[in-house]
């Protein structure tokens, strides 16, 4: 349970970090779009290991393989299937983790949840899983360019306490965020981010951070009140992704700080369109798009799995220690980034087509 | 589209804040539940309007009625539908509102996507909805308590810019909550920031805040990999409350501050079980409970209506000023609190729900 | 759970036969749809109790009462929720049946299942649930007839062995249909067929039968290979009425004793639509409607409540005798055409939303 | 959309009939199932082309491959994906159909309603669809069978007119179903049948018939009140099956010639066990299994693609003929039978599942 997401544009990922392979279907999808797994492979390959120096050496092409749906160039209307096989496994790398959790991964719940894991790489809980994630992204974001220019652009916001002092996510190009391999528009910044990244990395240690997304010329009105509100979708996708902790949008929690003079975003018109002057509401109100940018942000947790030594408990419940071996990311944060524009395009996506059934 | 909520114990809302009431279905109740209306209308009368003189005036008994799921005192495992009726509703005061949008209101998300609104009392995105979501979170918490023990218990935990210094989620009280008309645990802090909300309700201005909540006693094992993980779903349900702007889970935004080796949680053994020494998880791991307390934090951005003179534009695009009658909270958080709980309710009993059915 | 049925426009029907009252939540109508209680009212009063000599004589006026939903004689787009209170409930009638289980009903099901039932009436097995379809069908019905032209007629073709020689679905008229208390548009063999039922009335027997539906103008694409093919919606929906024993689809169980060559439906054009020459596939081919006439029948068994001695076995497990008080049908038929239509309708409603959204 | 089928259990099926595969992914697979691919092959062979004479002669080993959620033999819990290689797709075959539709063929309304088609073999309307459908049908019965000995056995009731005159459901055992290669229990009909169809098969003509099912020691409780009840989630589970017409329970369309005195199954004790004496309720009542055998029948029509000459239409709208080529079936049923189990069985296990939901 739990693998399915969406209603309309609807995913199913499937695979673990070592057996055959991950992927996903993507059922829903309109029929007539042209797609190749070129199409796919873009962001897979902003995704994959191996890509620089300051993530996991994991080595994996990655390669994208469309088993159904696809005729002649062409989507069919029917199941979408993206296969991509696991390659570099090194199982041996994980024998000890069999026997120990691994502090603040899922080893311990997973075990308790089920009785069972797959203790190899960490098994589903692998970001190997968003996968399927980005594979299904890339469909719904050439759906959303098509029929409404929509742009989804994410980017590295700040890692640790280094923080770009100005992106404007309003003008912000996926050339300034792909200038660099942290995916931060700011090069100054990266650079020095970028050597703070690797600094921990020899340590065997890890940083978290923060990453904004922006989506432009988002089609006014989606969004589904009550529970499905447009900001509500969005928390629930991207807080589905491995490490995530935390989401905002708009004005976030710094907006609690405003009062409603200051908060509320007035209403103008920009010739025949209604817009508003601020955008604090982050491009949704009453959980509806209004037309202006949507901006969220989600902050993602120092990853996991470290190389120094840690204190633990064994599957037999005995207290003992771990010290962290095998392939890491010492920070999620630069392929964390076409996670976020992932999620971001499959609720954009799903509530795009649920937004074509309600008018008569 | 949008008003149900939970997979197997699964709730839909329905009403406007003017009409023939408002409330909400409740499918999958487990049977012979011990319920009356007197078990709802607790949290429903720390929700209701004209409680203290720092919420809304508006006069509304919200008395729930159960008209159907219940039988000589118990649940039957049918629908529970509980209903409440519209009383003082003042439409006139919202005559102005069907001809302008009000700023970061609902208003004109709604116009554009459906092509008509209830402009009376805000209609579908006013937070009489939210009456449906706590009666049906009253039943979830029922339950989660006598299978398990769970205490679920919100609070205010800042107002603008004034945060209480000190509150342990690990041992706060429901009288500490209650013991005062914020919801705040702390009553020093508390009686400041009654003072400061209600000197901003007499300049006719709003303020928001952030709730913290905690659960207790939460049993191992809720939440469902990959894309429903306990804390997504718990995002998803708040982020879908009236004016929340963000969401975080155990160290959440602050914890991007921190290294792996600060952030992780070791295990330890106490007795039996299998604990973490620190709680930066937030009670949650790979997507699953781990037994620690779960706390969250939801950010509420200041009301949008106000009584002061803001810029907008009316229906048919003209631009024009409103200045804001009726009445309204000048601060959402103290009737947030049950609202908070409720919808933490609603998942960790859906998500029990669900785990009942994995072993074989 | 079970209470909500379609995806789009969806149907939560709530209430038991005894007890507060009845009625559905329709959630995903379309916004700007004209509706009122009287649009509603006319299939209520085909499927209400009391309206004829063959049917129960329990009296109800089953008045719909719309609670939300609708404005200014609009539907908003969001949840409308229909009430129908109970009135003329006399539970001392069923007191003998809170101990003793009545063959063929849901009573020792449910008291299996749940442990616990409401015995008075049938509780929420009793046929006062489809109140809640037919309302929610209604609206169904609207907006297909608005949209598309499409016109849903059941009625009458079998009870017992008492088989209508001649009705052609592809003329018959609702006028026909309501000309007699059964809803059999063949006038002289609804009148054998009403002297049949009204002799095995005066008996305390019961009989059954069958409804053919048709619905005619449907437009072409409607059903979603592979699950949601349209006739195995159609026949889910249908086979959730109380006493449906049996579905089938154009040919249905006769078509077997076809050959291929036989059965197949020819194409050709007429001007410049595609037409198939018969329609033994019923109005779909591969789960999609072809544009032809969608025929379905549904097979009703007799009453299950008799007011005749059977054998039985009491809630303590003790083998005794059962004779049936209470008001109850002899046969289901002439209410049961109402309930089809409905469930029809709503299958074509969500079908028809749901192809609104593969289109680019 | 509607390739997913399942609350619970459930189950998503992808791929075409040419094409890079197909096959099936279970979510929601209680963990710690033992599990090979042995297990899914025995029924696939059932399946499988070119099994028999009688069959069509498309050599396909239907190899199932399992890529995720089986780790040293059992089940995680996470996703189980199955994959089936397409091998003998002769493409030369069908290029006439790339221009002309099949009579009662998907061909036309898959076009009409996607605006393009996958016009290989089928596409998605194949029956090679249903590989995923009996891949989990065979993991769901394994779970039957461990935890309740749930049996599940079809086989062939009637080719065309000829019907086996006595089979008891109640006894009938799986060697006698596949003691030969029409899966008929009665031998002597059975060869009478076989005869039929190849001489039929020798014409280029097709046949239908009637398939029938019996489960045996279903637990008592399944299904779920009151659009989820147990014999209409049957009723779509096989009326999505490519070409079946028609669908009944119990006594089904003949029980319509039944009184209610006759009809009615009246209970009697069997030691502590609540029984009934007849079973013309097919072992559901009131939506819900009541623990006597589930009994149910199937009509396929004959197969679409027959080798004579008919008249058609093309795909540009000019009236013509076209005599069908390609490999098929002269009659659906020997491969229908496992198809009906299979949907029969995740059925069960999904009503199986969420019944467990319902207890405190």
């Amino acid at each position: 349970m739990g693998s399915t997401f969406g209603h309309l544009f609807r995913v199913t990922t499937f695979g673990e970090s070592h057996g055959g392979g991950v992927g996903a279907i993507v059922d829903g999808c309109p029929p007539q779009l042209e797609l190749s797994e070129a199409d796919i492979q873009v962001d897979l390959d902003r995704r994959k290991p191996g890509q620089s120096k300051i993530v996991t050496p994991r080595r994996e092409d990655d390669r994208a393989q469309i088993l159904s749906g696809v005729f002649e160039g062409k989507t069919l209307g029917t199941p979408i299937t993206i296969l991509v096989q696991n390659k570099d496994a090194r199982s041996q790398d994980y024998s000890e983790m069999a026997e120990k959790f691994r502090p603040s991964h899922a080893d311990a719940t997973y075990q308790a949840k089920y009785g069972i894991r797959n203790w190899q790489g960490g098994g589903r809980s692998s970001a190997r899983e968003t996968i399927g994630r980005v594979a299904a992204g890339a469909i719904a974001k050439k759906i959303l360019k098509q029929v409404a220019g929509v742009e989804i652009i994410a980017y590295v916001k700040q890692v640790k306490d280094l923080v770009v002092p100005h992106i404007d996510p309003n003008t912000v190009t996926m050339e300034q965020v792909e200038s660099n391999i942290l995916r931060c528009p700011d090069p100054e910044m990266a650079a020095k981010m970028i050597d703070f990244i690797d600094k921990i990395r020899r340590e065997g240690n890890s940083v978290g951070g923060i990453v904004e997304c922006v989506a432009r010329n988002v089609p006014i009105g989606l969004g589904d009140p009550v529970f499905d509100k447009l900001e509500a979708d969005l928390a629930k996708a991207v807080m589905s992704l491995p490490a995530s902790k935390g989401f905002e949008i708009g004005s976030g929690f710094d907006g609690v700080c405003l009062t409603g003079r200051e908060h509320n975003d007035e209403f103008y018109m920009e010739g025949d369109r209604l817009r508003t002057r601020t955008n604090n509401s982050g491009g949704i109100q009453g959980g509806i798009s209004n037309g202006e940018n949507i901006i969220l942000r989600v902050a993602f947790k120092p990853t996991a799995t470290i190389l120094l030594e840690q204190k633990t408990v064994s599957v037999s419940g005995e207290e003992t220690t771990l010290t962290g071996r095998g392939r890491h990311d010492p920070c999620v944060l630069p392929r964390a980034v076409p996670m976020v524009e992932a999620m971001v395009a499959l609720v954009l996506c799903d509530r795009y087509l649920t937004q074509k059934t309600i008018s008569l």
